[in-house]
């Protein structure tokens, strides 16, 4: 193992601070890791590819030190604490979910402690279940952190978008209701999968087909908004549209984007409390694509700055007491 | 080749006949063939799961050969009707498609000839565009041919139950409008490659079974009705139900069959012309589940009886004359 200091870009090009936490998001497509300082600043970030899907006790294990050996070898005893797909049934380990109203200090109170699988504190956050539409509730892991880290009121409405698109009200800082889209599962599943992947090619960097790609994405976003309950005939239209119309094969993946995304949007809104304006928990490039199409349909909201989950992580550590012993 | 004469369990129980044609539907993913008798009675039907889907020239010979070698042998002078994708772009060889109001005698007029492929009269029928929901017109392949097969009046609307499901209108014996959803094909991603795949099992065939899955698939339809607009959120509730509600792994699959099928009947059922009864082009166990839904929904349906392809092929290859040269 290397004896050096830890070395990361991000860290690099941050000022020095003393470490605090090893903050990490892992759900099911990726793993993302933070090394928080003081007050939850950001000394360091990193991300892979391993998500909890599939990974066995030792993946999970040899997953994290691939990602932060240096951190853990540097810092023997710098808690850590993790939220995700991680501390589901088929995670790394369970931490049984929470069920709604469900406050900040009730999460705090639930996280799950497995110190023994990093010889140090460990904690993984529990997920959620809420009122969803139909009698069942609706669940969702990672996304109680992003939102807590995200609350700046009593109420609000929060929109995270992702492999699972989540909608989460939350009312007198708890969370109440949820509701979970397939959006970014489905676009996969059509792109990779389908009998339309074959019409798909990724667009390139140039401004022209980034306009083109965009020109298509509000296409989808329209129809999707103008025949609410046809996604599965709208879907189809990007092949008659590619083969009738000149939809090009860098504009379709745009396209379906499009669909889905505005299905999940006039949905959702027509669902929301209408008291409450959406707040969009930024996280990647898909949140542009979902701050455009809520603009496109008039849907007034904010966007979240800051990365939010690595502020959710830091505020429950310190709630739990695991930052006094660092 | 074996010189026997040809062998086939639906043969040996039907009466003898003298054979006038060789129909093919040679859709995406499976190979249906008959033999077919005077007034286009069945004397004789196959079916292989070599679709037209990724099949090149070679491929398209082979795959008939593999089924039908003995037909194409005891009979040198026999011909053949082929419809379906094999029609395609990607397909044998393209039949270009007849624009809507298509009739009949449109398709019959636009056989495409194909005669040097198999060495004896060999007809592809062509696909039909008609108005859809959009702009684009919608498209299909093989419908037609299954809606001139079922036809008995002069106006009627037509249900093709399948990985793409066909909605058509028909007015004056002609197409007029058509509407494809993608009910089959996003069945068989979410079962096979979606994050619920590992959560399904396939019903075995005990009566108590198959009833869980009724329950299940009537539970998905009314969701899907009750809830239009909401498709990406309702299938993430197969896992919900499954986790909390206790749906069995045996049930998801049907689950999910329920909301895909509900939502496909919702919507076609908003868009169609209240003036026509649908009927449903029976064709397989699918086509069942389609007549539960249109029941459970209280959508008044016929089904039509017989098999609608075969017939329609027969009719496309005695209006063509290709008949009279057997």
């Amino acid at each position: 193992m290397d004896a050096d200091p830890p070395r990361s870009d991000a860290a690099a090009a941050q000022p020095a601070g003393t470490p605090r936490l090893i903050g990490l998001d892992w759900g099911s497509s990726a793993l993302r890791a933070w090394l928080l300082g003081d007050a939850g600043r950001i000394l360091a970030r990193r991300e892979s590819a391993a998500g909890a899907l599939g990974l066995d006790a030792d993946g999970f294990h040899a997953a994290l030190l691939a990602l932060c050996a240096d951190w853990l070898e540097a810092w023997p005893r710098l808690p850590v604490v993790a939220c995700g797909m991680v501390g589901s049934r088929e995670g790394w380990r369970e931490a049984p979910r929470v069920r709604a109203p469900a406050g900040f200090e009730q999460l705090a109170a639930a996280l799950l402690a497995f110190d023994e699988a990093l010889g140090r504190p460990f904690r993984i956050v529990p997920g959620v279940m809420a009122r969803g539409q139909i009698d069942s509730p609706d669940l969702m892991r990672g996304g109680e952190t992003q939102v807590f880290g995200a609350l700046r009121h009593r109420d609000g409405l929060f929109v995270l978008p992702g492999t699972h698109s989540r909608w989460v009200e939350v009312r007198g800082r708890r969370i109440v209701a949820l509701r979970t889209y397939m959006t970014g599962e489905i676009y996969a599943l059509m792109r990779r999968h389908s009998t339309l992947a074959r019409m798909c090619t990724d667009p390139d960097d140039s401004p022209a087909r980034q306009a083109d790609a965009l020109r298509a994405f509000d296409e989808g976003v329209d129809h999707a908004a103008a025949h609410p309950g046809s996604l599965t005939h709208l879907l189809f239209t990007a092949r008659t549209e590619a083969l009738l119309e000149g939809l090009a094969a860098h504009q379709v993946p745009a396209y379906l984007s499009g669909l889905l995304i505005g299905t999940e949007l006039a949905d959702a809104a027509a669902w929301s409390p209408h008291d409450l304006v959406p707040t969009l928990v930024a996280r990647s490039e898909l949140s542009s694509r979902y701050a455009h199409a809520l603009h496109r349909l008039r849907v007034r909201a904010r966007v979240a700055d800051g990365d939010s989950a690595a502020a959710g992580l830091y505020a429950l550590a310190r709630h739990a007491g695991l930052l006094d012993a660092a």
